[in-house]
C-alpha cells in the first residue's frame, strides 16, 4: 500500500524514514509551524534569561474525544496550566506522540488541529516533537506528551506558601472533566449539558498577576481533584485548612452523576478549574478579576487557611457536622487524562 | 488488594490519589533524588542565562531489556545525546511513565535504577515527571518520555552548516543497536558478543567542543541511521556527501545479521554513535580525541563533503561502482526506541 493514500497510520511512519518524514511534515509541522520549528534541528533552539518553569504531562484519556474536548486540547490546556500555575508564561511546548498502528490519519489531524487551536489562548508554540507508531494492540489510539517551559514571571507561588488566615478560592464548579469522561465511557445521555471544564487557564492568571494579586499558592485541581490540592497544600505548608461543602460549586450535573455512581464531587478531576490561596485582604480583588471571565463567574471563596490541625483539611458539611476531607484513594476513574 | 504489598502496577497508582504519591516518592523520587524534585512544584523551577536546547523523545521499545541496555537505559542516553549534539549540556530532564496495569514493581524499579545509572554519566538531572496508568492491553508494559532543556556551550552546530570539503567521521561501529533489538526479538543467540552501542555521549562531545574542535554539523544516527543523518544533512546543506562504504566500520555480527535479514547496515538505528562533519584541517585532533573513549576506537573518516550532487548522498562501493544512498523506506524495524 502507497502511504501516499494511507489512511491509517502504519508502522513504517515511526521508522526513520521517508514515511515518517512526510507525516511530520504533512500533519505536524504544517498545523504547528513557527520560525524554530521550522529549523529542524533535533532540540529546539531557544533564549531564557533568568527564572524557568519546566513541566512534563502524558495522555491517555480514553475516548479520545469526549463533550468539551478531545485528547489534544487537553494536552494543550494541562501543560500550558500547569506552567501557568507556577507563576510561569507558557512559551515553548514539545509534543511527542505513541501512536497505533491503524490509527485513522484523519482523527490524528483533527486531535493536532485541536492542538493548534488551543495553542493559540495562550501564544505558547510547539518547538520540538516525536513520533512513535507501535503495534495494533500495544497501545489504545494515541498517547501523547506534551512538555513545556516557560519564563517565571510571579516568583513567590508555592505549596509551601500558605499562610494562616488565607482564603481558599476555587475558580468554577467542579469536577466536570471527570464526570465528562464517566459519561462519555458508560455512553450517556448527549442530551446533557455537561460538558468537560477543559480549558487553558492562562489568560486569567495572566490578569492576576498584572494586577498585583498576591497569590500564595495556586494548582489545578486535576487527577485527585478539589481534595488532593487541598492535602497536598496543607500538608506542604503545614497548615490546616478548612473548606465549606455550600459554598464550593457543584454543577446539577456532577451532583446527579457523583450521585448516582457513588462518587465525591471533591475528588473528580477537573481540567480548567483552578485553587488559589491568596490573602484575605486580597480575595475581594481576586474575585472580580476572575468574575470577568466566562468560564470563571462562579468563582468563589469556599474556605480557609487556619492553624487548627495542620496538615489536615477539615470539610463542614451543610448540615452543621465536619470531617476530614482526605486524600483520595483507590481506583477513581482511570484515564481521565 | 492493599497497595503496600502489591507485585504489579496497578490502575490506582495512576489516579491521582495515595497509591500514586506512594509509588511517586518510593521508587521515582528514591531513585532520582535531587534538590529541584524535591521542591514537589508541578512544574520545576529552573535558572538560565542564554541559548538553551530543548528536545523530547518517548520510548517505546520491544523488547523492554536487551543485551546492551533497557528502555530505562535507552531513555536518559536517548535525551541527553539529543541535547548533546547541539553543543548543549544536557542539565534538566522530565521522565513521565505510562504503565500498562499488571506491570511488575520489581521491573519498574530495575528500569528506573538503570535510569538513575545513566544519569550519571552526563551529570543531567530528572526534575519533573508523570505517571499515567492504562488498562491491560492498552499498553505494552511501560513506555516512557524524557523531554530535556540544556545550556547551549557551541552555538555552532547545525544540519545546515556543512561546508564543502568538510569531512564526514563515525564515532564507532554502526547498526548494532537495530541489530541487538532484532536479535533479541527473534530469540537469538545469548553467545553472540553482539550488544547495542547504547550509551551517554555527553562526555566525549564535551571534550571535542573543550578541545576547540570546530564542529559544523553533529548528529546521532538513532531510527533511520546513518543513511537518515547523511541524507537530512545533505538535503539540509544543500551540500553533496560522498561516503566509502570500505571505510564504514561494520562488526561481523552486524554484518552477518543483516545478510540474513535482509536490512542495510547504513539504515539500522544507533543509540551511542554519532556523525560528525568538521573542517578537513580539524579531522586528525578530532579522531585523536575521539579515541580516547574506548567506544569510539574504531571512530574513522567515512567521506567528505563535496558540490557535485547537492542534497544528495553518494556510495562508493568496495567494488569501485556508486551508488545514491537514499533515505530508508518502509517499515525497518519498528520499536526500536
Amino acid at each position: 500500500m502507497s502511504t501516499n493514500v494511507s489512511k491509517t497510520v502504519q508502522l513504517s511512519h515511526g521508522g526513520g524514514g521517508k514515511e515518517m518524514n512526510r507525516l511530520i511534515k504533512d500533519i505536524f509541522f504544517k498545523a504547528f509551524d513557527n520560525p524554530i520549528l521550522r529549523n529542524e534541528e533535533d532540540s529546539a533552539r531557544l533564549h531564557f534569561n533568568g527564572d524557568t518553569a519546566f513541566t512534563t504531562d502524558s495522555f491517555t484519556v480514553a475516548p479520545l474525544f469526549f463533550a468539551g474536548g478531545d485528547i489534544g486540547k487537553l494536552a494543550i490546556a494541562g501543560t500550558v496550566n500547569d506552567l501557568a500555575m507556577m507563576g510561569a508564561e507558557p512559551q515553548f511546548l514539545s509534543s511527542s506522540f505513541i501512536i497505533e498502528e491503524g490509527f485513522p490519519i484523519d482523527s490524528l489531524k483533527t486531535i493536532v488541529l485541536s492542538m493548534a487551536a488551543e495553542l493559540k489562548k495562550s501564544g505558547a508554540r510547539i518547538v520540538c516533537g516525536d513520533t512513535k507508531v507501535v503495534p495494533r494492540g500495544c497501545a489504545d489510539g494515541v498517547f501523547i506528551n506534551t512538555s513545556g517551559v516557560g519564563r517565571i514571571i510571579n516568583n513567590g507561588i508555592s505549596v509551601k506558601n500558605l499562610k494562616h488566615d488565607d482564603v481558599i478560592i476555587v475558580s468554577r464548579d467542579i469536577g466536570r472533566h471527570g464526570a465528562a469522561i464517566l459519561m462519555a465511557r458508560e455512553g450517556l445521555a448527549v442530551e446533557s449539558e455537561l460538558t468537560s471544564d477543559c480549558a487553558t487557564l492562562w489568560p486569567i492568571v495572566e490578569q492576576l498577576i498584572a494586577s498585583n494579586v498576591e497569590i500564595h499558592a495556586m494548582r489545578d485541581a486535576t487527577r485527585g481533584g478539589l481534595s488532593a490540592v487541598l492535602n497536598e497544600w496543607a500538608s506542604a505548608s503545614q497548615v490546616g485548612i478548612t473548606a465549606n461543602e455550600s459554598e464550593i460549586p457543584v454543577s446539577q450535573e456532577v451532583a446527579g452523576l457523583c450521585e448516582l455512581y457513588g462518587f465525591e464531587p471533591f475528588d473528580l478531576a477537573n481540567e480548567g478549574t483552578f485553587i488559589l490561596a491568596v490573602p484575605q485582604d486580597c480575595a475581594e480583588k481576586t474575585l472580580q478579576i476572575m468574575q470577568t471571565f466566562c468560564h470563571c463567574e462562579q468563582a468563589a471563596i469556599i474556605g480557609k487557611v487556619n492553624d487548627f490541625k495542620p496538615g489536615k483539611v477539615i470539610l463542614n458539611t451543610p448540615w452543621g457536622s465536619s470531617r476530614f476531607l482526605d486524600v483520595p484513594q483507590g481506583e477513581l476513574l482511570p484515564r481521565i487524562c
